[in-house]
């Protein structure tokens, strides 16, 4: 059987350069699909054009309109590439318009010294934490195991002062971590202009960035254990803010950082 | 007198589409330009293609290849807008390959209630702190007056376990801070792996992705003052790091938040 997230993205070609997909119900958030699964769409569509070039590194993902659930296309267009790095882009278009923009940055990694700053914050394992179950909400939540250790959407509309995220997270039903599942994976917290507001509002994301500490390896040692995320709005000013995340798996490994931009109101 | 930052961000425009410049000798690097006059540069071209469709909140520059001291274009492209948001994306060529690509989010911001999560750290003011003089190094560095507080270059090959920065930056001579100068500033900072080690090696940006919380206004009144900036390396793992950092105006308003992904060796 298929995992829903590989179902998700399917995509079929038409040509050398050119995918044709679909979203998937799965995945369905209040107005379209989930970011994160258009996000791993798209990297899923430059990791196809760029193949065995190495490894995704930074992955910028824009969203300029709302995705139907009908077919759309992904253009892909390798811009450059030498023995160690290769630039790619894509489009995802639906009726003609741009909907979804993306580049990644693939590397050939090298050995190096290593270091790690962003310590994992020391939390309860995932099996002591009570999963969230949520009664309503988008379907995409049901796509995720979630399990929060603060900052969780209460929707009481006591306001807070600090909009900081934590909690455990796992594909549902678990599957092996990948670059495309990492990468939704650092767009699943819910806009920190609610957990402010602790009350629902309009917010969606106009860009993400997420840079990758993980490497295939550190994927394979992750396989579908739950992962660490956090995260946190650093600014609110006339209609944008900003949300600054990262992810880490069980043995404290830092796996990715992304900065948003995200649109919000009310 | 044209100020040396407009001076090096003029272009020519050769069609519609496409620009014509030339880097200045005055933002020159170790090797080619500093990249925050790039992204400046980018950004410079992106809003004449955009012309009055709103303020860039959100930038994303890659660089994919070195930059010489010979003309290059700029083909900019609108890629979907509406009333509230456009999105524009850039690719600087030279001899015929995209050395450096960007993407813009402009928006018509709107009223909506503010908050700000990160606080500037308290600090003396930037006349209390003495300016940086650097008797070496690429000759970009005089361009700016830069007054550590903390996370300084030393070049003592003492290790340091934490890369955090923290500075006050302004263009020398002083100008008027506008949307392209805050950009090139958000990638203003020493390479984390130099402040990690305290030696120099090999680093080089792949990505730099900006939000700006600044408005016309904010930058208004902003003017041509110090802006402190923060940067911290998250995690350094086979050849590439990632880079978070933050610059506040002198009243303590958050002006941009950044995140990069960069190359290392050494």
């Amino acid at each position: 059987m298929t995992h829903p997230f590989d179902e998700a993205l399917q995509l079929q070609r038409l040509d050398e350069h050119t995918l044709q997909g679909q979203t998937s119900p799965v995945y369905d958030n209040m107005v379209g699909p989930f970011g994160g699964i258009l996000a791993a769409t798209m990297l899923h569509a430059l990791q196809q054009e760029t193949q065995s070039q190495g490894e995704p590194v930074s992955v910028n993902v824009n969203y300029a309109g709302p995705v139907a659930a009908t077919p759309f296309e992904i253009r892909t267009q390798c811009l450059r590439s030498n023995r160690s790095t290769t630039h790619a882009q894509a489009q995802l278009i639906q009726d003609g318009q741009v909907a979804v923009y993306a580049s990644a940055v693939f590397a050939r990694r090298h050995e190096t010294w290593t270091a790690q700053e962003q310590a994992r914050p020391e939390v309860p394992a995932a099996a002591q934490c009570p999963r969230q179950r949520l009664d309503v909400g988008p379907r995409w939540l049901g796509a995720y195991d979630m399990r929060f250790i603060e900052g969780e959407l209460k929707l009481d509309g006591q306001p807070r002062e600090d909009t900081s995220s934590l909690l455990w997270v796992r594909d549902e039903p678990p599957r092996a971590l990948d670059f495309a599942a990492l990468l939704a994976m650092s767009d699943i917290f819910f806009p920190r202009s609610f957990i402010r507001q602790q009350q629902l509002g309009i917010a969606g994301t106009i860009a993400l960035s997420t840079h990758f500490h993980a490497t295939a390896e550190t994927l394979a040692r992750t396989g579908s254990q739950h992962l660490l995320a956090r995260a946190r709005g650093q600014g609110f000013r006339r209609g944008y803010f900003d949300q600054s995340a990262q992810l880490w798996n069980a043995d404290g490994e830092l796996l990715a950082s992304s900065l948003q931009s995200v649109y919000y109101k009310g």
